[in-house]
């Protein structure tokens, strides 16, 4: 990445704070704009921003080369369309948010005949806590960085994109359109976070802390959640959502069945399986 | 704990291995029966037995005041059948076994007439990863100990019973009738690998390993399972798993009606008692 190049964070909370304490110790001048004051000063006091504001002016905005934005997708989309004249000539803008399709194509379209490129990005990352004051820019080590371009992208803000999550410390980076991100995202963290919520609200559970193994604790360590945004994660991609839910419920009730009906075959072809399987995401660490 | 009881483990895998560890450091004179010689030639090697045999002798098994089972349920059923007159007079046999309704009074029944107790414990400690040689005793510390007294066991066994467990490292040490142990394993252990055996086989998923973020992996940790262990645990415990299963398929079903209709309400309820609930289940080391 161009060493000289000047990134915006919009919205410091644990995403944008992680991604500005990540580019400041790599020596990247970097600013910021989010709601809060207090956000402001602590990221300035700790050092992780060069600068900061609560407002939105066109003279700040258009100082940088790079704008990330980690906002709520609403927040998101609205800030663009009240915003887009503001931008540098040939910026680069990319995001955080969990949720694609509903989200890139409205902000490219927003932008058209701006001199601008927008192109999504989802890095899968992220704590139980919320703020700026809980960023760590050690979650994405190891981690993995998903860039969503569309038709409207060009190659290099592609290599861009996927050159900021190398200069984060992303161990993968990799590419899907808008639409496998969704069905993706819908498996593998909205129907999981979907489980956990499911467990916790289950059983009154205060005395269960007594008997509990650790796989209990493990299936709902992302049961704390933050109940606006994943809300609206959630509904702005319920199809797919919905149809990963299905998928589990459908399987689920495969397992069931077999249980019920004492079927061993059934019951130990999918304990195999499951175990094969889950060898693939061993991290090096797990491994025997 | 007496310092100079002798301990027989019978079954040399992880936990009994690991109990043999644990209390072969503290001083204790540790024996063991297993099936596998070169269970005991490691276990030997490696100092955490005084001695070990393959066979079952009177002459041995009699030598140890506890007694401690880390056996397959049916294996353990079978071997108390078998060898029930070898005990030592007074002995305490204890165990290790997953499932309690369908084990502790059958053994128990065995051994009527019989000069030793027999007391259930379930230590809720495991890894995913079997055999004497991945035995660690600190997989007990900071874990739940359950003791699981019916009507013909003695106060001063349940006591003892406790004692191991402190004894072993255990944080919490607690008394459950048979019953109530099976209906909270069912849900806390069971249903948790059930869930993600079924997250595990619902995709062909080694492409996954690129996109996904933490919650796929802590979800399906569990999902390496052995089939043989886990497909008899879950039979013995049918009826109870089947009811938490079913308790489980109706609230995720809610959360799926309420993300089906955009029932912002509800879903948002869900996530705040879920994120409430959670809390009580944090480690020391989890709290910010």
């Amino acid at each position: 990445m161009d060493k000289n190049a000047k990134i915006l964070i919009v919205g410091l909370g644990l995403i944008g704070g992680s991604y500005a304490q990540a580019l400041t110790d790599l020596g990247f001048e970097v600013g910021a704009i989010t709601r809060s004051r207090s956000s402001i000063d602590y990221a300035l006091g700790k050092g992780m921003i060069a600068s900061g504001t609560t407002e939105v002016k066109s003279e700040y905005v258009s100082r940088f080369d790079i704008v990330v934005f980690a906002l709520y997708p609403h927040v998101f989309v609205k800030w663009i369309e009240d915003y887009r004249d503001y931008f540098k000539k040939g910026a680069l803008l990319t995001d955080v948010t969990g949720v694609k399709r509903s989200v890139v194509y409205e902000v490219q379209k927003i932008l058209t005949g701006c001199p601008v490129e927008f192109i999504g990005a989802h890095p899968m990352a992220g704590r139980e806590v919320y703020g700026v004051r809980n960023a760590d820019k050690r979650i994405f080590n190891g981690a993995n960085y998903i860039v969503t371009p569309t038709p409207a992208n060009t190659r290099e803000a592609v290599e861009k994109c996927k050159d900021l999550g190398r200069t984060l410390g992303f161990a993968r980076i990799s590419e899907l359109s808008p639409e496998e991100h969704d069905e993706m995202i819908g498996f593998l963290s909205q129907l999981t976070h979907c489980i956990a919520v499911t467990l916790m609200t289950s059983k009154e559970s205060r005395h269960l802390v007594d008997y509990t193994g650790d796989s209990f604790r493990d299936l709902t360590r992302i049961a704390k959640i933050n109940e606006d945004m994943w809300t609206e994660l959630f509904l702005l991609n319920r199809d797919e959502l919905l149809s990963q839910m299905e998928l589990f419920e459908k399987q689920f009730d495969r397992l069931k069945t077999a249980i019920r009906d004492g079927d061993e075959d059934v019951m130990k072809e999918m304990m195999r399986l499951s175990t094969e399987r889950r060898r693939y995401f061993d991290k090096p660490a797990d491994k025997e």
